[in-house]
């Protein structure tokens, strides 16, 4: 006979992609959003807050010739009884799409120029890999609505300030600012402006992109026949012959010391190409613009070897990358790199309204600056666990109580140890998993004396490791205080570990 | 001929019960948690920040019978080509299911007890109605792991002070206390208690849950045959008899203006019940310790008339609600009620590992709490907007952004104007708008003479709108000073509307 079968019981994990929070991870990238949407405020940016949900046509995403949403979003159909039954729902997949409709729905009430900042999860249906996860945060700031340039270099210097104030110090960010409209002009000047040339611009796009990892050489092979890697394996080029190749090396490598040469030099590259006079204007512009607010080339500089991307830009463009050296997996030193990146981009609700609407705004990788402080010992890492009160009798309880309400009151971490008192052990077992600074103990000889025993969990452990070392030897990590002491001797020692 | 067909254009517009929100409605939300997180950290809670998006299995919303999941949740299947194809995946529909996963999973990890809050969105797949969304903000404290009631009391005193710290004064809330064991006892001694009275220990549970709108009269009737409502329609009644239904009325009125005279009344109402004893002696811990840590019967009261919900809950509960009145829709004074409520449940992960682990844990209505500070006054109305430095003269936008840059250095909020500067009135008008106190001028004129007009645009309004009244007529809302003077200046104004 068969056993009756039982449901089995459902397995507690994320789903594959996702993960879980804790602590610090949590409140460290709060404190950090926090830091920097108050820069956003007072750059006169507005906060947003859409819905995770958006109709899949408004992000763009339906694939049109399936029955399906693209497969890089989290969709499903509203259910047959729902108002609007069959229409597909998805999970925003970045938080640009749903300002595009945001702004397309409330245009008549909102300001204009539109000042927007938005921070909050957004979901990718991908493939996870190591570091990669289908659900992460996004921070970005936008300016819709305004043509002008003054709205670009605006935001290169709320990208400084935001740095500086989440614990990046000058000289280790640099924001390097370059223009789409030069990097076209070069391209006609090199011949390839034509339709039919939009395979040669791309490859060109792409290896300037690579500089970085390939070199000088690399690129240059790029831009000729194609390049045979350390693999063996041949990448095409653009085909560019001699004189075409050395407009397009000259650009990416027309940075000077000084903001005013390099314009100068990106002048001379674009010789008569409408487009690239006008991008050189509006970088000269916005150098005049960030110089006259005091963001001088150690801040902000321009770059023509910035390109971000392939189709979506059409005007200045904006990177902020860490200068300082982290080790990699392998140990080697190596530049930390991009933290952020922007630009302008002309068809944001074109798409809804049919009307261009000219838009500028910047993207922070959350997790990378986060990554970033950690590397730079800027996240607060002083132990955040509480200070507990043991339980030494179960029937005093309201006593113990009384004394993480006091510390609590006075703005201390503070709580009672809530499992089973018996073994003492166990509660300072406890108090070390929580990474608790101090352990306060009043046995039944404490309570009769008036006093309470405060423990140095900090020292104790310091101690415990390095026993022989003289320094340690003769200070104390327990102390003896008047019961009325409590706050005071706990505030003291805490203020040993800020 | 027909016409070649166009693709038509996405409609811009939220999902059917989902909305966006701007500016102060998102900074006032997130004060609001952040004033929270800070209590719930000081009271030794960690954060936890789980994803999105859970198993439909985990969630525990998997219909058995069916093959899709609960109705009451977004949910969709894994691509096809995923590593997990056709798992189900879901939007968490609240925090306490995500809890449960997370602590099942990382118990090994974890501290017990395990105190934990969370914050955040959670999504219902119901059919909206006025103010009411399919995506909204949960706030949450729970601890895990320790039957002791302390945990109970503790998030009672963490409940009296999140309220106090958002802006709830002393005396306009009361956080009330109740035990489902004191309850469970009475309902024994009125022969309520076999498993064959599940119907009728229903119809008193939620006979007392209306109190509030019945009145004593009309649960009376709920106890006995049945009461017959305004419209002429019938309820049923539990057909108590006099002497159960006295018993039940009993422990709803038993409130005494005494904590312990209240519970020497509940002593007498539960007899023998063990249950109902076991009940009244947690009662009176809870009491006892909130009192030690100075929580007095001024915050936190027992009050037997709390049920809150049916089925989930085991030992205590409780109940925050706020005291003073407000106006509802038809003019009518109303007490606000009930802006947070929990208490003791005991299943929470035998679903994934078999065991019984004890909980207990609040949740904040986020919603209701800032419309409760909005009706009291108590969100950071002040004007947001940012000073706006308008644009005379295209040519020295680079004045303007130097204007902006040191008022921004100085921490105040500040704007150049980006839009077509041409039309003067348009900038005033954005300035409007935007909410701006100040607008700052230089126009050609004041340039050369190295001075700058500003405007105070709060006190102009106030002018335009009482232009006869004396107290206006001399006030000028126009300052000439020295371009040297334009951070002080704007900060005396800033001041006045502070």
């Amino acid at each position: 006979m068969a056993k009756p079968k039982k449901t089995p019981r459902p397995k507690a994990e994320t789903p594959r992609g996702f993960r879980d929070y804790f602590g610090a991870e949590v409140t460290q990238r709060a404190d950090m959003l926090a830091k920097i949407a108050a820069v956003y405020h007072r750059y006169g940016f507005d906060a947003l807050e859409s819905a995770a949900v958006e109709r899949v046509e408004a992000l763009g995403k339906f694939l049109p010739d399936v029955d399906r949403p693209n497969e890089g979003v989290f969709a499903w159909q509203e259910d047959a009884e729902a108002e609007k039954a069959g229409d597909w729902l998805a999970l925003r997949y970045d938080l640009t799409a749903p300002l595009a409709r945001v702004y397309s729905q409330h245009r008549n009430d909102l300001p204009t120029p539109y000042r927007r900042y938005a921070m909050g999860p957004v979901w990718r249906n991908e493939k996870p890999g190591p570091g990669r996860f289908r659900q992460f945060y996004q921070c970005d700031a936008d300016t819709v609505g305004t043509g002008s340039v003054a709205a670009d270099a605006e935001i290169c210097a709320m990208l400084a300030d935001c740095l500086e104030e989440v614990g990046i110090e000058r000289g280790d960010y640099i924001v390097r600012v370059n223009n789409r409209k030069v990097l076209n002009g070069v391209l006609e000047v090199a011949g390839l402006s034509g339709d039919d040339k939009e395979a040669e611009r791309g490859i060109v796009l792409r290896a300037i992109d690579k500089l970085d990892r390939l070199g000088v050489d690399g690129v240059r092979a790029l831009l000729g026949e194609g390049r045979k890697d350390e693999s063996g394996d041949f990448t095409k080029g653009a085909g560019l012959d001699e004189v075409q190749a050395d407009v397009v090396m000259g650009f990416m490598q027309a940075k000077r010391s000084d903001g005013g040469q390099t314009c100068a030099r990106l002048r001379e590259l674009v010789g008569d190409s409408k487009v690239g006079l006008e991008g050189v204007t509006e970088l000269e512009t916005i150098a005049e613009l960030l110089s006259a607010g005091g963001y001088g080339p150690d801040r902000i500089e321009i770059d023509p070897s910035v390109v971000r991307g392939l189709g979506y830009y059409t005007g200045p463009v904006y990177e902020a990358e860490l200068t300082f050296e982290i080790k990699d997996e392998k140990g080697r030193a190596r530049n930390f790199g991009s933290v952020a990146g922007g630009g302008r981009y002309d068809d944001l609700v074109k798409r809804f309204t049919g009307q261009e609407v000219p838009a500028t705004g910047v993207s922070i990788g959350v997790d990378r600056l986060l990554a970033a402080l950690q590397a730079k010992g800027r996240l607060d890492t002083a132990t955040q666990g509480p200070v507990v009160v043991t339980v030494m009798d179960k029937a005093r309880m309201a006593d113990y109580q009384a004394m993480v309400a006091e510390l609590r009151q006075a703005g201390i971490r503070a709580e009672v140890y809530l499992g089973n008192p018996k073994n003492f052990g166990n509660q300072l077992k406890y108090a070390d998993k929580r990474g608790s600074p101090i352990a306060v103990i009043e046995g039944e000889q404490e309570h009769e004396n008036g006093v309470i025993q405060i423990k140095d969990l900090v020292l104790g452990a310091k101690i415990a490791e390095n026993a022989t070392l003289e320094e340690w030897r003769d200070r104390p990590s327990q102390y003896e205080v008047a019961r009325s002491d409590l706050v005071a001797k706990v505030r003291e020692i805490l203020e040993l570990y800020r």
